[in-house]
């Protein structure tokens, strides 16, 4: 199987959130869609290593958040690479709870939907929940973004815990020989001063070496000094 | 619920094949996404209705033949609006059998994946097949069609046997008049003067009476006698 046809598959990009207790928690998935129109429900796939799954399991309720394609690196990186249990993802983040109790992100959010959960399955690494929506609105006419366009146009990557992750060795997207670019050794995120980061406020033409020591790996958040230049 | 906040969802467009016997058939489709990266597998969600659900269930095996953004509306209409009960789907279409013995489409599809049914979920309306990925080639680099493209730039219609069907009255789309456009009974389908039929060689600004007697709905390949002026 060449892993080039699996990666044709279309996709938005979803925060999805849920509660146990009083906590709540939300991770980024690709994986969302409709599975019935009357009544309405939905799918969504999740690696059982994640926090956001024992949620899941424990409430039998999950939000789903899409998200606009204006939303920052930073937001994604916040809740698709760190993990609810070693910080609290939703500090700085604007966000009200829905009625099944599971948290809205309400920031660079074109709409939502609440689910309570109606059906499990068990896919080896992952588990599909299956849930009834209770209530959804649209809160912005801006496009949703694509999971295509997170990857070429943002440069963004997928954790190893995502369905579509796939080993960098299994693709091609990377050039034979690159110069000046530095790679954070947690999410794969590659600065290219060409392109600067202008989510954090930085130019192209700026040098890996000119970045301030405040600047932080703009998917996952870690310093500079998790980077390493590329070969 | 606001029914807009759930057609947010980002879905491609897809053809899947299967088999019975040695009958094949196949079906349009845009819930199709993947569950697990390893084994690589893939979540469909199928209309019990549909005759290729039935042939799903007897075979255990699908194929996922990934629509190409160029693919016309004669390609979906016959996929999608009609019933391999009625008519032979593959009769002029150029495919081949792939290793499960699921039909693969080779006009208009940028990839394929062809797979074996592990697991079966019951959903109401729906079932949800996981299957995993035994074979899968990338056939063209052309961009996929997404299911958003499908309905805006192609003006297509979704039929009642969709997951992500929705009644005329739920959406605003429609104008309030219209004037000289023609809607097809069967499929929904709107033939606008100003936009003609180029699939079909129709030239913008050619009335709907000016149509030659042979031409037919390029969704779903009724005649004309099946259309009603829109009030």
């Amino acid at each position: 199987m060449n892993p080039k046809a699996i990666r044709k598959i279309c996709y938005g990009v979803y925060i999805i959130g849920s509660k146990k207790g009083d906590k709540i928690n939300g991770q980024i998935a690709n994986t969302v869609f409709q599975i019935t129109s009357d009544p309405p429900t939905l799918a969504i796939s999740i690696n059982k290593q994640n926090l956001t799954h024992e949620f899941i399991l424990e409430s039998k309720t999950f939000s789903v958040s899409i998200l606009s394609k204006e939303a920052p690196m930073s937001l994604i990186g916040a809740f698709g690479f760190k993990s609810g249990r070693d910080i609290d993802k939703f500090k700085d983040i604007k966000h009200r709870i829905g009625i099944t109790g599971s948290p809205i992100i309400l920031d660079y959010t074109i709409g939502y939907l609440d689910c309570e959960v109606i059906a499990i399955t068990d896919v080896g690494t992952h588990t599909i929940f299956i849930g009834k929506v209770i209530d959804g609105q649209e809160l912005s006419d801006v496009e949703p973004m694509t999971y295509d366009y997170y990857h070429k146009i943002k440069g963004g990557k997928s954790p190893k815990t995502a369905p579509t992750y796939i080993k960098e060795d299994e693709t091609e997207d990377k050039p034979a020989s690159v110069s000046g670019k530095y790679r954070c050794k947690v999410c794969g995120y590659v600065y290219d001063p060409a392109s600067g980061d202008p989510d954090s406020g930085i130019k192209p033409g700026t040098s890996f070496e000119e970045l301030p020591e405040s600047w932080t790996c703009p998917i996952c958040g870690v310093p500079k000094s998790e980077f390493e230049k590329e070969a």
